[in-house]
């Protein structure tokens, strides 16, 4: 099996290993993924998180377990306990799915690793096309507001919304990003924050609720947002807080972008409503926790009153009505292609 | 002087005590106010906060000074440079308006001891008045959201929007109540939550980016939240994230009401862009700072990048038309009374 970098997961010496990213930007700690049940943890607890990153980083912990000589039935149980680990991501479903198939063949070590490698490249070359089609639509100099983290760290390579974000830096547009911090467990103040440092590209951090403010101020020219999946009307569930900056871009007239793999699209959803929510422990909201800096000590911090009600779905669903466009590997649709069924001939 | 007590502050024996809100709901601890520079710094750190209770007490601090015996020069002074504390709430610069009026008055203790003494009492009655008017709006059984805190602890009574909310449980109407955590600061999920579950009444925390997705639900009936000033054309300034909820609502057609006493109206402001908007600093973006639970230690836990680029409004102004209503201690203004100059007759 060959050796694989990408962000947040790399393959060495026929072992998967994770950066954590619980503790980033504050420490860089990366994490030997040697049981099934170590990466489950790894995904419920976010260690992994980015529909795309959960998805490779299951299919390629399965092939290196083939590798070492674990039976087919072993697989094949993993396999099935992996594709239950998070409900609303549909890509993790999509590439064990794939993975099934190959460890169903007779030379299933071969065939695992062959799918295996195949999605994490699958997943470069679809981030490259998605930043490809959707830096075409970024005008110079304008203001680009993101949510959650949808960058190499969520993916094998530059990114989905993110990676669009970069691609249209790199080609010397010299925008300047708004990141929601993305609460509660802060993707966008932790991992965007620290990828557009990386990257040198201009941002500043706001609270979630401070986007519609600087939407009514005229400093938000666009917004991309990633997709965990898309139904077949168009509708799709992204990380909470995705649906009411839809509907400020609506009310301010804002183009508002979806960026997603076609692997993302789940025809069997007719609409959102059809999409799975998964709701997360009230702890998540009563404070914060993780790697806290300058020194990256792991701390709890919890402010709301002990036992205090709270209601914490990851996901919310945006209406495809809400949607200025859906960026694609295939290339960006519109409302029009929507409604003529262009999600349909995608996978057709 | 009298003794005077309210959740937030007190007098007893000629001291003002303010109750530490950086502190709850982990901690309960009350701090002597002995001068002007100790009030200022709680007003900044937001150890007193609340548009009517930072007025309330900066006039009461004013006045134990007067009876200790600070020359009327000296306090004269100081009245000014607690006027400046804080540049968006105008009660503060109202109560200290009428506060200079009395300082300057040949028996300035007497003046000043009755007119601190006459801001208390009138907030409170203030604060009974809006509860009234408020709670008749709710319907039994209603689920109403709020954001920040504007109930016992911001003001000298039951409170503003809160006090509302508080109201119609004691009414008997059985609500429910969604409380928005209110980054950056966490005066919802903080000091609401605190709130509420000392009156007993059902509330589920949220992140501020869940409220849209509420709405969209069919979860929320109607949204009471507070001022920090109303300008003359029915715009208002409030903590940032009430602009946000007013245009969700709005685009959900929920009822929408902004709740505040009329010393909270500034004729002299046209409209919502002239109230000065308060810049905080990015350390309140960057992490959580106060007192964390269980135990009340304090801490400041930070997870952004180091120097990571911030905006930070800590407040937003919401424009009349997306107002359902405007609570006052006179009644319930409507868009058309708004329109017809009904604020300009309040202070007339």
């Amino acid at each position: 099996m060959q050796n694989l970098t990408a962000t947040s997961l790399k393959i060495v010496d026929q072992q998967l290993w994770l950066l954590d990213q619980t503790l980033l930007p504050h420490r860089i700690e990366w994490l030997a993924m040697q049981t099934t049940d170590a990466l489950i943890d790894a995904i419920v607890t976010l260690k992994v998180r980015g529909a795309p990153a959960i998805g490779i980083a299951a299919s390629l912990l399965l092939a290196c377990q083939a590798w070492a000589g674990h039976s087919q039935a072993v697989l094949l149980a993993d396999c099935a306990r992996l594709r239950a680990a998070r409900p609303t991501a549909v890509n993790l479903m999509n590439n064990l799915d794939r993975m099934r198939q190959a460890l169903q063949q007779q030379d299933y070590v071969q065939a695992s690793v062959e799918t295996a490698t195949a999605i994490f490249q699958q997943d470069l070359w679809l981030c490259q096309q998605l930043a490809r089609h959707g830096a075409a639509l970024i005008q110079p100099g304008e203001r680009i507001l993101t949510h959650c983290n949808t960058g190499g760290l969520a993916t094998a390579g530059i990114g989905t919304a993110l990676g669009v974000i970069v691609q249209a830096q790199q080609d010397g547009k010299q925008i300047k990003v708004w990141v929601d911090e993305t609460r509660p467990l802060l993707q966008g103040g932790r991992l965007t924050a620290w990828e557009l440092t990386q990257q040198q590209v201009p941002y500043q951090l706001i609270c979630d609720n401070m986007a519609g403010m600087l939407m009514a101020q005229g400093l938000v020219d666009r917004i991309f947002v990633g997709a965990d999946r898309i139904a077949a009307n168009g509708d799709f569930a992204n990380k909470v807080g995705t649906y009411s900056l839809a509907v400020l871009a609506h009310y301010h007239q804002i183009p508002f972008y979806v960026v997603a793999p076609s692997t993302t699209v789940d025809l069997a959803c007719h609409n959102g409503a059809a999409i799975p929510i998964e709701q997360r422990a009230a702890a998540e909201v009563w404070g914060v926790s993780g790697a806290i800096g300058p020194h990256g000590l792991l701390q709890q911090s919890r402010w709301a009153p002990a036992d205090a009600p709270v209601y914490n779905p990851a996901f919310d669903v945006t209406p495809a009505a809400l949607v200025s466009g859906w960026v694609l590997d295939q290339g960006v649709l519109t409302q029009n292609d929507i409604i003529n069924g262009a999600l349909q001939q995608l996978n057709g």
